[in-house]
């Protein structure tokens, strides 16, 4: 990685400075198949964004968690867009194999009926 | 609408009982666009269930919001997905006009440069 981090919009620092965490999409950037969604901290995003390694932030573990570092499931950055108010990131991704922990191409498998 | 709440899954249940809210992306049914990031409660899921109206709620409002009920751009839900640990949910839409309050189709209209 590089040795400086990027600087990053500031919508997102506004959200970052206030201790909140962002939301992250991952896009298949050929399938254009949303495989999950999960959360990036400051470090996080500065990480995936100098390596394209994508890197989240486990809530439920409070640790960095690269993608696929011990499945093999890696996520690579192709380009990251972000919302209008700086809390959610949109990354293009290059997924390797199943992005879900179930096997499951995403983690977006199972559907609710609609009333109507 | 309908008299009777629609039975989520228990993973969904799981996070609502705790009173977090879930994350709730849309994509364009049609171009698989992801158009915007919000956040759901139980009464804005089982909204949008029954009537196909994408509702939101406001966190900084504090209320639930329909999508486009006062800029006329709303979202029809076509189908609902929910992900593996029940705090995210994957609207696909069919989205009058632009999705974002700046104009533009897609919340996610600015990128940030990798660094390689």
């Amino acid at each position: 990685m590089s040795s400086s981090s990027p600087v990053l919009p500031s919508e997102i620092e506004a959200i970052l400075n206030r201790g909140d965490l962002i939301a992250a999409v991952a896009q298949d950037h050929q399938t254009k198949e949303v495989l999950m969604v999960a959360w990036m901290n400051r470090e996080a995003l500065n990480l995936t964004l100098a390596t394209s390694r994508v890197t989240y932030w486990s809530r439920s573990r409070n640790e960095l968690w690269e993608k696929g570092l011990t499945s093999g499931h890696t996520q690579r950055l192709i380009s990251l867009s972000y919302d209008c108010d700086g809390d959610a990131v949109l990354l293009m991704v290059d997924q390797s194999g199943a992005a879900c922990h179930t096997g499951e191409r995403t983690c977006f498998h199972r559907g609710i009926e609609l009333e109507k």
